[in-house]
């Protein structure tokens, strides 16, 4: 087991916990304070941002879900992965992949998103 | 095509030169002063240091090329593709992903490699 699997899994956690206490519990124990997510439609830095960037995913996705979709690869303090975004319906929304690094107190202190799918709207 | 197009081929013509005075002006131009490149087995900062890596991959795969596999994926400063190193006999050795990060002058201010499939000794 990767030594990140944990973090990885209260990652995921964190971008589909709809409880605004417990999502902000989850984003300041995976990312670092000064953390920054950036992907080809999203970017914020420090937790407050993440968490409102969150949330408004929720609201264009609602009742969507973020799973993990590959073995997490890395090495030192660099990891990669990849998730699809699954709506209520089991239909898969979009698949990305992150490219994450990982600080001394053991969180984010990055994450890249790439896109590698997108659903055409119906 | 991707605006980094030219600058990712000349990223591999730089790993690809076994001429010294070449691959450091290929190297100049790839990667700023202080560029880092680190994957699982290698690491360096700065042209001189990467140079030498370079080096140290001909004497260890002597007469191998890299060679781009995917399309170049990317937004803003980031980037992502993957390669193939391909032996003299057409093999090949080694599968993997970059994922890039492009300064303001346009060249590489770090490079994370991933390995994605490594060729069992024969």
């Amino acid at each position: 087991m990767n030594a990140h699997t944990h973090l990885v899994a209260r990652y995921f956690d964190a971008w589909n916990e709809t409880d605004a206490v417990r999502r902000r519990a989850l984003i300041a124990e995976t990312y670092a304070e000064d953390a920054r997510y950036v992907d080809p439609m999203l970017e914020s830095q420090g937790h407050a941002r993440i968490d409102a960037m969150i949330a408004a995913v929720h609201e264009r996705f609602p009742a969507h879900v973020f799973r993990l979709s590959t073995d997490i690869d890395g090495f030192g303090a660099y990891l990669r992965f990849s998730w699809d975004l699954v709506g209520p319906d089991g239909g898969v929304a979009a698949k990305g992949s992150d490219f994450a690094v990982v600080d001394a107190t053991g969180r984010f202190a990055s994450v890249t998103g790439f896109l590698d799918a997108v659903a055409q709207p119906a």
